[in-house]
């Protein structure tokens, strides 16, 4: 596995791939690595000749109060990880060059990033789109590999991705979780004992609505009362948000006619965990 | 030369070239072609195997009391000048691909795109920082040719291929005038032939700055008075702007200490016009 910290390099290097004819694969993560982006490696390998990993905790999507400076990282584990799948280049570029002295462009998807996470996160999405576009511009990736845990991100990349005419696809990657079914995310290790134990109620709401629908019931408003109580019944949980929302446009709906997605955000301590379930009638 | 209209068959006539390992120069343009235009067709070939030439009118640079629907075109007649001038491939995309349907990503270029132009035409280098990077994403050129005449939209690309990482370089080309000074432009067959002779103003007046300024002037809001003062003399003329920036940011200055640009906009009738010089002492 080749490791490079610099623009000027990857491109070099992936510019020798593509005359090669290789199909570039990229995997775009913030590091402090799981089992859920280790699937998304897996997936890129099956799919492309070459498997790109890029880490970079990017410092634009994160509010001024959110956990940047605080956020895991650990590339000596990262990078024996991502050898052991098999991964041909990991890219660990720096902010300086990421974002430039005076940097002052932004890339914006409007209406999908003003609900969820995007209401609640003001400049997260901004923050996603921009590294994002940055990322595609310098691997020029013909995959890009992410992960359903963050359902609305992958809907914002597609939108970027189709509305910008970008000239890649976006695959995207179930959600992995533990064998009691919390969904595996880097910020798991923030959580207290009795908080992980307390998150299990995430998992567990989405199966109940998720059984619900298949049950017949397809009040929206309903659906979304039964998973608020059912959380709020746990008392280390704190609901940011518990939504059912269209797909792929993410507008309001009062009753599910179709595949909607059921998502959700929700404090335990300082800690703020998303998951998300698409309910299919 | 090939005439292409459809993205798809743009993209794959374009990997071809690039599997072939050839340079791919764009000229992007409004079309209704003139010398400028050519100009930037000449340099593209000089500098690269393949010159592509866009031709696509932008609706969303256009402000809605703009003259987007009256905007000058004439396919034929381009056609058969690009012909002329030896470029490869002409790319006509059709609107309805180049935003599709609910499209809501934007592109940003802050700070450079708040003064001159972008004053004046609020929303607009939003529209043209957004266009060209779809462009960049269809063709993705190694260079790209802008002119001159529009010296705040190639500080604004710059900056945007700059901060986005972009894999490709912005090539300016001088401004082409008439022999009688008028800077080329598309917008120039609106103009009575009264407004034609007024418009003259500009260019003098470019020129009177650029002598004063060698003779050693270098009091900013002295030149900016000066220029005013003679536009205004001529009674066709409606100033827009009249402005002197700092390069490359476009900052407000007080005085000359180094290259400038001395920037206007001025309304003859319905028409409006934009000319610039760099000033250097």
């Amino acid at each position: 596995m080749k490791t490079i910290k610099t623009i000027a390099e990857a491109k070099k290097f992936l510019k020798q791939a593509r005359l090669q004819g290789l199909t570039i694969g990229l995997v775009p993560t913030m590091g402090y690595l799981h089992e859920g982006h280790l699937t998304l490696m897996r997936e890129c390998k099956k799919k492309c000749d070459l498997t790109v990993v890029s880490i970079f905790v990017n410092p634009l999507q994160f509010g001024p109060k959110e956990d940047f400076s605080g956020y895991p990282r650990d590339l000596g584990r990262d990078s024996s990880l991502a050898e052991g799948v098999g991964v041909d280049l990991l890219f660990c570029p720096e902010p300086q060059e990421v974002y430039p002295a005076n940097y002052s462009t932004y890339v914006d998807v409007e209406g999908l990033t003003g609900v969820l996470c995007g209401k609640s996160r003001p400049g997260h999405f901004r923050g996603v789109t921009t590294v994002v576009n940055k990322l595609f511009n310098i691997v020029r990736p013909d995959y890009a590999f992410f992960g359903q845990k963050d359902a609305q991100q992958v809907l914002v990349i597609k939108k970027m991705v189709r509305d910008l005419l970008m000239d890649l696809e976006i695959i995207t990657v179930p959600i992995v979780r533990e064998s009691d079914g919390l969904a595996l995310s880097s910020r798991n290790v923030y959580l207290s004992r009795e908080e992980r134990r307390a998150a299990l109620v995430l998992s567990l709401s989405l199966i109940m609505a998720r059984d619900a629908v298949k049950s017949g019931e397809n009040n929206v408003a309903l659906l979304k009362d039964r998973v608020r109580q059912m959380i709020s019944a746990e008392p280390l949980a704190r609901i940011d948000y518990v939504e059912i929302l269209s797909l792929p446009d993410l507008a309001e709906i009062n009753s599910l006619e179709a595949p909607a997605l059921l998502a959700l955000a929700v404090f335990f301590g300082k800690t703020r965990l998303i998951d998300n379930v698409v309910l299919e009638s």
